[in-house]
């Protein structure tokens, strides 16, 4: 199949995940109803006449996102916390969910219930019902979960909704995660998004899951608008270097963007843990950051890189 | 992780597949709206007054489901093809569709673009929109489809429906699946599916994918039934034996049960080539095999063995 001789020599390293994702994007079927498809944290499909249903999925690869010698418990507890996040993303509330998951022939069977009570832990905390799953014989673990969310159509918040003045906010501290094993311990932040949407509306959010740039990068992209983000006022997690919070992936916390008018509630109230970090521009000079002497120069996307 | 100083040395081959989804079904969180969770081929979730929500996944992995040598374009197919006849066999129509891959680093870009060709000629073929994916590095291919469909209330056929002196019809011949490519090439019934929920309505429907045998067991087990099947009306592909017939997997052809009165019926129509192959018994005995001479003798629900 990988065939030497093929014509198209294009690899998948140049095209990178993002390239990739854009190009099935361009080919695939949607129906007219699909209120959004590929391009967002979840997709967005007709409900009821005051809410939509949220839908996405998300694979985990032993040798990627967990290792071998890590905690089974950790890896499906994981597994489920990375969807719940992206339904956090877009202001919804998590409903079911359905579960995938490759063995080696050799793996034991505790191992396994580890895997699913780590997965029915936080099941049972965000009342998210596993209703479905499909076991299959793989050479190494892979668990793949695919949910379904609820949102008033109010509350919907898309990538695509920054405006130029919106304040830029995270829910926590950047970077670093592998080493300090947030990546497999965090919470998702449905909480503080359900209390974002109801009571302040960001115009945008997305969970951060390649690196606060790579991320935010997508906003400006889906909203075609440009950022200033102030250096030291991105908090880092203990030990984290500028760049680690910048660059590192699976952070899962919340970048959002709120008016200045909701900006400015966001700091009245208790519910959330919220970092103010920069500010909207108009479109034109990307992802810039502003040194403590007031210096601005502008930084790359990149993210995690898949391939 | 796979530490051999584990003291529960139960192996994922001594479960077995049904085993181990039967131990998962057990200790997950369902909440109570939850129409049918874990056990059947998609989960049945509210939706409408009118309708009902389907909800499925299904993972294919190199070695298991296809070979690193077959055409790209028939892989995907076949990834979309299982999951639009798990949708088939509750009844319903596919509406939309997540897709995550997991791809190796050195897989060129044609291939990917063959992969998802694949999918989109039956997504456009049966209307199902392509809404989201996640795409991760991996060292074999490996393709998750997650899928939701609709189907109305009074439409809506489980495992659990079959009831003593129902007949047993298959929509195709059954057996060498694998040699005959009809693993790769099939066209998901969800078109004869359509025609039967509608005129004639069956008790109980199953797609094939681990044996006839063995699928037909899992009706049998849920509808607390027995059945004799009729050793020579089961209709086989050309060169399959019996057992082939019986225990081969991934035919992907609907097996479903018609009370006499629906059976009649079933001959009255050019619309869907069914075949009658057996009779639903009162539970006790299991699943029985007719011999031309009238000897029953009874027979394993074994099907393809993942573990």
């Amino acid at each position: 199949m990988f065939n030497m001789s093929d014509k198209n020599k294009k690899s998948l390293t140049a095209l990178g995940e993002f390239g990739l994702i854009a190009r099935l994007a361009k080919k695939t079927f949607v129906a007219k109803h699909v209120v959004k498809g590929i391009g967002d944290d979840t997709a967005v499909l007709p409900l009821t006449r005051k809410k939509y249903l949220l839908f996405s999925t998300d694979l985990l690869c032993e040798g990627v996102h967990f290792t071998k010698k890590e905690d089974p418990f950790l890896i499906g507890r994981k597994a489920l916390a990375c969807s719940l996040s992206d339904i956090a993303a877009m202001g919804g509330v998590a409903t079911s969910a359905v579960v995938s998951v490759g063995l080696p022939k050799s793996c034991p069977v505790h191992v396994v219930d580890e895997i699913y009570r780590g997965i029915n832990t936080l099941a049972r905390k965000f009342k998210t019902s596993i209703v479905g799953g499909d076991t299959v014989q793989n050479k190494t673990i892979i668990i793949n979960v695919a949910m379904l969310g609820e949102v008033e159509k109010t509350k919907l918040v898309l990538r695509s909704g920054a405006k130029t003045g919106d304040q830029i906010f995270v829910t926590g501290p950047l970077g670093r995660s592998l080493t300090t094993k947030k990546h497999l311990l965090f919470t998702p932040r449905l909480n503080e998004a359900a209390y974002l949407v109801s009571h302040v509306k960001p115009n945008a959010m997305i969970d951060i899951s390649d690196g606060l740039a790579a991320d935010l990068g997508h906003i400006l992209e889906e909203s075609k608008k440009s950022a200033v983000l102030d250096e030291v006022a991105i908090p880092r997690m203990k030990g984290a270097s500028l760049t680690d919070a910048l660059h590192d992936g699976e952070d899962f916390e919340l970048v959002f963007m709120l008016s200045r008018k909701q900006a400015s509630k966001i700091f009245m109230q208790k519910h959330v843990k919220v970092f103010w970090i920069g500010e909207i521009i108009g479109q034109g000079r990307g992802l810039s950051l502003r040194d403590a002497k007031g210096k601005i120069k502008k930084i790359n996307f990149k993210g995690y890189k898949h391939f």
